[in-house]
């Protein structure tokens, strides 16, 4: 039996980071698994997946500076639709994430959470989270 | 009985990204799983394992002028062997990729392909493919 | 049963790269797992795991460079903690190293080891080790 599960995520601007733990503990609840690994699956080449702060909102728009201001959508890109900024984006903050889970619960610190990271929205988004017991 | 196996790949300039699908499926069909994780992982600590477009090779050149232009050779980096940018792209990009399989198959997105990383080549490099079950 | 460990670690400067080497041979003897996989997970949102070069001290060095010259710590962020550079690092460092364990042993290449990666510190971090058997 394979502990599979898929979710949409509908982001609405260019650039978003969109809280996906509620998928998490869905996935956790439906697998009923009590100690393993979970995977959290971008299938996006212009978006990503990444864990970060959730308390204050001004996280999230500083992230959103930093990563607008360290890459920038260059003139000098070549690839026609004009996002290349966003498939840098995508390499830099990486395709999935690994969970540790422990009781059921994943293992997070205080301010964790994890976010889909839009990098060439507004889009209809895929998130695919895998569940491996051990 | 542990589903590992080893790639080699020669790379052929300084930067260059590499489509390693191949030795996943060779991995997969090598391996039998039908569900589980596949971990692709860099041994080298100048080049990673990143996952981006497959369908424009634009993106494969504009990934090489953004990571050029963020991470540039500067001259006060130290160590002596002058590839410092090449360490630092590889701890930004990152040493490994995990994919979901499932019916015996990575699960991608329509264009999404694993690459093979260079940064300090041209150089025969070694890739990793581990499967676990579940 | 679970084979997972936590580890302490301190940290002394603002920005630190501490080789932990020595926790996963650790949690690799206890745990007893001949193959698999191990997660190396941080649960701090200004801090990060990564794999890199562990001859040369000048490496590290350089990598403080050239992520405090990438992602300075501008003064337009507008978290009042002012530690907003920390979490751009976390997230493009990441938050976790997967690594293939073989014969009791992480397949690391010649120079690599794992890193815990302060970015607001000097404080006392915590390290999760989880390693699962197949």
């Amino acid at each position: 039996m394979s502990h599979l599960y898929q979710y949409q995520v509908r982001t609405s601007s260019k650039q978003e980071f969109v809280n996906i733990d509620e998928h998490i503990q869905d996935a956790l609840s439906k697998s009923q698994v009590q100690n393993g690994l979970l995977v959290v699956y971008c299938p996006h080449t212009t978006a990503g997946i990444t864990i970060n702060e959730n308390a204050d909102p001004d996280v999230k728009t500083d992230l959103e500076l930093g990563l607008n201001k360290t890459f920038p959508n260059d003139t000098e890109y070549v690839h026609m639709e004009g996002n290349s900024d966003g498939h840098m984006k995508s390499s830099v903050i990486g395709a999935s994430e690994t969970l540790i889970i422990e009781a059921g619960q994943p293992i997070f610190g205080t301010w964790q959470s994890v976010y889909f990271a839009e990098f060439d929205g507004p889009r209809a988004r895929n998130v695919f989270i895998k569940i491996i017991e051990g």
